[in-house]
């Protein structure tokens, strides 16, 4: 039999009674049974490395230890796992916790929403919470950006083809330049002199939202100059400033918020992926306590109250504990730019570029189709990669950040072959 | 230390770290530890019986001895947790269960979209390829309705408060009259009026959306010919007819769909809740295939791969392998209803009257507050209910499906107990 | 020649020079020159008798001999044309004119505003202040209803091919069913019901706006009654009741406004078209004093001064002095009753209904394109006289007010010989 | 009696009377008789220099002998004065006239519409064929501009308090920077990479709407390279672009068309204010015949038949048949522009700058409040005139276009003895 006819007929249940919707089962033809750590195997035995993390779900890599041993010994304990927003001993501790190990370290002072357990609801609440503080129904967004898939989030959102998918016009938005947006101009001046004049068109804005570094919008950095400058405006016109830290948050650029090296504070936060620690469906929205004006189930949804999630997440915040993780990802980052550098340089072929901080960087290939090109490749030879940006032409590095070094080698090993052959 | 020290000094974590928005736990001032079946017990050793279900997401009780092992034998398997859609065993073996026992027996030919693992993605999910396929804006929603709290989902629920919470006006929706809005008038002919004229300001809709059993808004059953006639319209102008199942599917009304009673073929069914099995965050969408147009990755979601979630709902589907299950639920309900209506009744002073279907009643109770006051009451005395309605005035049973005649009358007892107490 | 040639040669420069979008020139394909009272003549000199009335916008006839002196002499004397809202003679004789006449003898307190001088305009400046001062966004309007072509009048207008014409989705108003809109059910029972729960997905609105008679919706005459239950329905609920009165006031009822029977008294009034006098084109909108809460400039536009257009309005008035012009008008209408409700029951073909009241009738003919038949071999035997409802199945009778019974029979004459040829 | 309560007096009737929306009259507060030319007279006798010119309505001035002549025979001769759309003498005329003194010499094919009689219609009109013709929804437009007070010109309106004034959000619309908006900064780069992306955020529009020099806005005018560039990137992308020439057409810049010097040929005009030729309400859109795709009737309007404006229009297209009187405004306005120039030198207190080209010029006075301080001074020494821009800033000048050198330096004589005054 071919790859291709085995390939048929493995995923044949997935072709015949799921939804055309389905993406990730068509570009890695497999069907995936275990997991551990940076590494995956699927039902044929063959192994990954994971330079993908469930899209920014598995910072803490797979299957962690000792957050599977807490998740038995609850479940053995017949411990309530749906809760809605009820009071439970894991909500309870998660609090606690985050409180103690994230916020207070960093003199951030938030009240803590648990707003429905995907990133998508977390930007709905914070946009919510944003124009009922504020009295006003305007939002502004950036190009490029991506916050969710619901038609809140998707009106802040730049896609073109994923905004169509609402069916129906997204409004009380406005979209401004990202950093670098055009060369050599300074985008805020832009921002500015629009909220400045009164006769601009774009009325005053109940909050900013933006993401440190865009994900989906193909791993574009703002510089913190640029996050301050932002910052700023926000604070002279008394507009909200919304950090979505979905994709960039809990570790991912090193520290755990990804604006911390910009010195900023933001009202509103929104965190999911990784905050569930293991890949449980979890979010959070932190709000200053001056605007956490919510009137009780205000915004409500049934999963608010995942309590393996929390026991998960509660266990993921030791590693926030001393700051040797936030160290190590560092140094892998420095690898691993130092790598996409050497890579861009050696094959000019590429037109490439790179770009990210943290472990959240990309390679830009700007020859059309040739990333996806890469990614498929290097799927074949065992490494689970991924593409963004508005034209699939960003080679994705969202590793775990527990990854060691052999395992980062090994992944960026497979890359460069793969970009070999795809250039052969 | 009276009773309100103590639970302030219980509540003091969710009080001061957590957001505003909290709502159950301020009802229910309680931390709750574990549970099994129809039973809950909070930190102080205190049981509970449970009336409320993970409002509709606990129809198979808390903790299931064979769920709870799938997931343990999982875990220790190091079973790869979270996914994403890529293919994994887990969501194989859903898909082909649920092809199986629900879709086939049924004779209903449906795709399967897994679109992020809360009920409000579901909805917004249905919203995007209704219009989408139609190449039309409007949607026509009920009265009393309720779809969820993100913008889109939002746009087609009732409730005021809810509505201004948006902060944004919600558009490209049309509110009709639910089934005997008005009394004595037969509200499909309004609907059809406005479909017919060409000068009426309502637009031909790409679908209507409707619970056929509403719950928030007030535990307000269709008749079956009423929904025969919704039917019936969107076929006479080619409209889509989008079940909102997410409380009422899932055997909650005695059959696995609460529209089979009706004999109705829904284009587009939204399952959440109690599809997970064991409370964890899943949701599917239905969609006859000629209406799944979706491009790959046109609807995403970083959470749509809940793998435990899967194991747990693939092992609920077994419930529905016979009629006994379904046959179970009846004879439940009959007794319920049974002794809803004498209470109503017996109470003349609760100018009540009681409301449902399967196990999803409620007793109407109309003087201002008291509905709040008696699920209150039955809190302290050990039982877990809540009301709903646009004025919390009904008191809404909604039990496990697996509760048995013991647990049903206890809690039944409780609750008329608290009846005579706030009466008193 | 044929006629058709001839009709081809008359028409050339419209054809060739001007937009798709002329319609009147279609329907009836001559060049008029000449108009006197209730009689227009084409450059041929073929004489017409007028049904029509520019739309409502001649009541006073055409080319009144005292208002033409009037015309004349100011522009002999350089009379200033163009004035904004500057302080002019004639704008301040009609200010004067205007309260003394109609407001100060019905007892009605309204502030007077120029919004610029066409019906579409009177309505965008209603809506603007009632959400002004309510602070509100929605506005009722009804099934069939017509306000205009602009979008925010659009918005308000029933007529799908016109809403479609906007290109973008109408919204921030809901429809509502028109008296009679369905048979034997009480309308405002819907309207109130909507306006009592707070769970109905309609927000409470700033206005309801409405026509006591529906001119393009089908000559739609709402019944007294109704009317004084929606200005119940609007004080209970503290919502503006605006009247568009801008083809069914000015006279065209019998009464200067077509309220006065029903003994209401609206929040806003809308008029235009004949305010005038003399078909110049002029509009104001009539606003309690208590929500006169403009700032100034708020509305503006260039043409709100037409110096010419207050001359003839101001003559216009003096027709209100006594109550000769309003029993007169009632006389006239009474025969054109006796003679539509005749013909429909002398000719059971046309399947056909008499509506409307004053000088604002019209004859329902339910056979598909037999009203635009009559019509059109109307104009050929020299007959003004147009359709209008949804399917332009309404032959509608606008004749001036001061047609005398000669006129007016020598019209119904023509008419029945149409409806004979056509039938024939 | 001093002036205050004399005014007073004199003003009665309109602040007794008239909505509190009232503008001029406020500012200029006596009642105007009398106006010829150039020159105007209040009931006192008292006479005023027109520098405003009808806000742009009278380029003409006032009261044209031969338009004045050609009305009172018309209106002598029983001429129809109204007429919708249907066939007339003078249309007929007025048409034939347009096609040959203004569209055939500049080679330019439009068909004409006649879209009710204002500024606003047009530019109302315009948006709707755009957007029925592309299928989109979005439309650009751009800072500081002013369409129009009707839902639809507003959304396309920078004001923010006339945006506001329209108690809805204005959607389906994206302001872009006008030229100039940020010091050296070419803002058609972001404006064209904003189209150029597909993950902007920014919809493909349907149409590009401006003015050339932007008059209420501050009288901002484009350079002729910009305008340019905008019509590139609307062929680029296949936009339509549409020039709202309403205030800088009819010769105001020099040109009948103010965008002839950059040699563009947009695809949809509007016109009005001095269309009319003698200030009668009056407005044409022109469509390029590709894209004239109404259906009859599709956007209609009472008034768009008012024949004396129609007489007026043509005899005011005589002024256009040899290149005397262009030649004669950019005579005026070298003058102007000249005098300008040296007032800004000679106040440095002033901080201003002047601006505008043809006779549509300004004095930006940046000093709070200083130009309605010398507005208002003029006003009392004789000389209409007013302020624009977003902060009121600016002084206007917008004589008719028929001024002599006489008149002009009067004016200015005037202009500057009141600026001496203020600063004094």
């Amino acid at each position: 039999m071919t790859t291709a006819v085995m390939d048929n007929e493995k995923m044949k249940t997935f072709k015949e009674l799921e939804s055309a919707v389905r993406s990730y089962s068509r570009g890695w033809p497999t069907v995936f049974e275990k997991a551990k750590g940076y590494r995956l195997w699927d039902t044929d035995g063959k192994e990954y490395i994971d330079f993908f993390a469930g899209a920014g779900a598995l910072n803490y890599g797979h299957n962690n230890d000792t957050m599977q041993d807490k998740l038995i010994e609850y479940i053995q304990d017949d411990g309530i796992l749906h809760s809605l927003d009820m009071g439970t001993t894991p909500r309870k501790k998660f609090l606690e916790k985050f409180q103690e190990t994230i916020l207070k370290p960093r003199n951030l002072d938030y009240k803590i929403m648990f707003p429905g357990p995907t990133g998508t609801n977390t930007v709905e609440s914070a946009l919510k919470i944003a124009r009922k503080v504020t009295g006003r129904e305007t939002v502004i967004s950036f190009t490029n950006a991506f916050h969710g898939m619901t038609i809140g989030s998707l009106s802040v959102t730049g896609n073109s083809t994923k905004r169509k998918g609402a069916g129906i016009p997204l409004n009380h938005t406005v979209s401004m330049p990202f950093d670098q947006f055009v060369d050599d101009q300074d985008t805020t001046l832009y921002l500015e002199s629009y909220l400045e004049g009164s006769s601009t068109g774009v009325d005053l804005p109940a909050a900013i939202i933006l993401e440190t570094v865009q994900g989906e919008g193909g791993i574009n950095a703002a510089r913190m100059e640029w996050l301050k400058r932002i910052e700023e405006i926000c604070k002279r016109f008394d507009i909200l400033l919304i950090i979505d830290d979905v994709q960039a948050g809990c570790g991912r650029t090193g520290t755990f918020f990804s604006f911390e090296p910009a010195g900023i504070n933001p009202d509103i936060v929104c965190l999911s992926k990784s905050i569930g620690g293991i890949g449980l469906p979890m979010a959070i929205t932190l709000i200053k306590p001056e605007y956490d004006q919510w009137t009780p189930g205000e915004h409500n949804g049934t999963f608010r109250g995942n309590n393996l999630a929390f026991l998960a997440a509660t266990e993921a915040l030791t590693y926030w504990e001393t700051d040797d993780f936030s160290e190590n990802i560092m140094e892998r980052a420095d690898f691993l730019k130092d790598t996409a550098e050497s890579i861009v340089e050696k094959y000019p072929e590429l037109k490439a570029e790179a770009r990210g901080r943290g472990l959240m960087q990309g390679i830009a290939v700007h020859v059309d189709g040739l990333a996806e090109e890469i990614c498929a490749e290097a799927f074949k030879r065992g490494l689970i990669i991924e593409t963004s940006g508005p034209k699939d032409e960003v080679v994705k590095f969202l590793p775990p950040l527990i990854i060691d070094e052999e395992g980062l080698s090994k992944g960026l090993e497979i890359l460069e072959a793969s970009i070999k052959h795809v250039l052969a």
